[in-house]
């Protein structure tokens, strides 16, 4: 994908269809979440060691367009990529596939605060470097 | 809430609650398409009676930002309008409240298609009717 | 309901539909949950209260039978009643109703912990004694 | 695992996290759920397959037992096999583990129906072949 270097695998899940017969929008909230965890594994440690530094990262917004429909057990890649890393907030990008075929595409926003107060927190440097070396 | 003339009612299950120890993103969309369902009800005979029409309306894209968290057992309210019918597109603004204070913002778009064949189906007369109605 | 004094009313979400066209089998289970929060809300200061004094109730079992299917917009009564209290653990029973007609049945199994600790706790006399005033 | 000789991975979302900090129990649900589709891909041709055939397999009870609290980012593995035929109906059991220890167990219930008419339709012979050859 282009512009893309890292992707995930998910597999509709039955239980993520509706009764329209498709999987259910708010599913794809759930992969980019995936493809962010993943992503956060390849780069940048795993997000659970961000969480044991005492540092939570809050998702502020979504936005997410729907191309085409996704069906049960279909096999979607999830093509992931950080972007904007300012002061406290950062932004994830993706296009999600179908056999090539996009079905959706969006980004979420994030910032990172701290966990036991939940103030705004600076992306640590660590955090950053990692994010720039992805890109 | 300005501009804002409908809203329904939801509490944060524990279920839809993270370990982050807030309710999960992905669950306003939910809340979204539950307020959605409420004004249907309301202004337009139900969502079941359009699909008993032939009718699927599809979502086609969503975009929210979060202001504040959402804790489990909250009472949210879900403020709820439908603006822009053309053709076969409608799109739905949301303001989400917790006692008082915005808790998330946003809107999602959708299409009408002919539940059979998937095609993009002009919203129909009476539901554009409806529609306006309740603007 | 015979036995069963306390009810909730849920009404079946779309997003809690699948492509078999009624409601996923896993939603009960969120329902039942929503039941006891309704429950603790009215017989034992809610389940928030039993929270902040540091205990969690963990769910040990789920057993459920489906009677028959429900559908989307469905309004669904949930009855509920706490039995079988005994050291740390204790039972809810379930009957879920649609418009008379029984739709599952069930029950769940629950044990207090101490929440810093995740140890065995039994469960407080207050408690024991709202449930059994419930009862 | 004794008894079992087909298994699956699921990794733990943070979406399937609750509150409590661990796995929310109707999470389970879903994975064995993803365990049995990924058995009928292994075993019969696939869920889709049966479908096609005009056959919808309903769930029709659960039971299963929490021995062990699983958390975000845990990578388990679902043994499954399927048990039982008989008639319409048939049993998946289940054991969940989490880097060899037991995090829970239990089994499904299903029945067979005709997909138009939602009648119970004896598990047609080759897929009740599949299964007895698995087992």
């Amino acid at each position: 994908m282009e512009g893309f270097s890292f992707s995930t695998e998910v597999q509709v899940r039955f239980a993520e269809t509706d009764a329209q017969g498709i999987a259910h929008h708010a599913a794809f909230l759930v992969w980019c979440e995936v493809a962010r965890v993943a992503w956060l594994d390849a780069y940048a440690g795993g997000y659970t060691s961000i969480r044991e530094r005492g540092i939570e990262a809050l998702t502020t917004g979504v936005s997410l367009t729907y191309h085409r429909a996704a069906y049960f057990h279909d096999r979607l890649t999830v093509w992931t990529r950080c972007v904007d890393v300012r002061g406290a907030r950062f932004r994830y990008e993706y296009r999600i596939e179908n056999d090539g075929e996009v079905v959706a595409s969006g980004h979420t926003d994030h910032a990172t605060v701290d966990a036991a107060s939940r103030r705004p927190l600076r992306v640590p440097e660590w955090l950053a470097d990692a994010i720039s070396a992805a890109v």
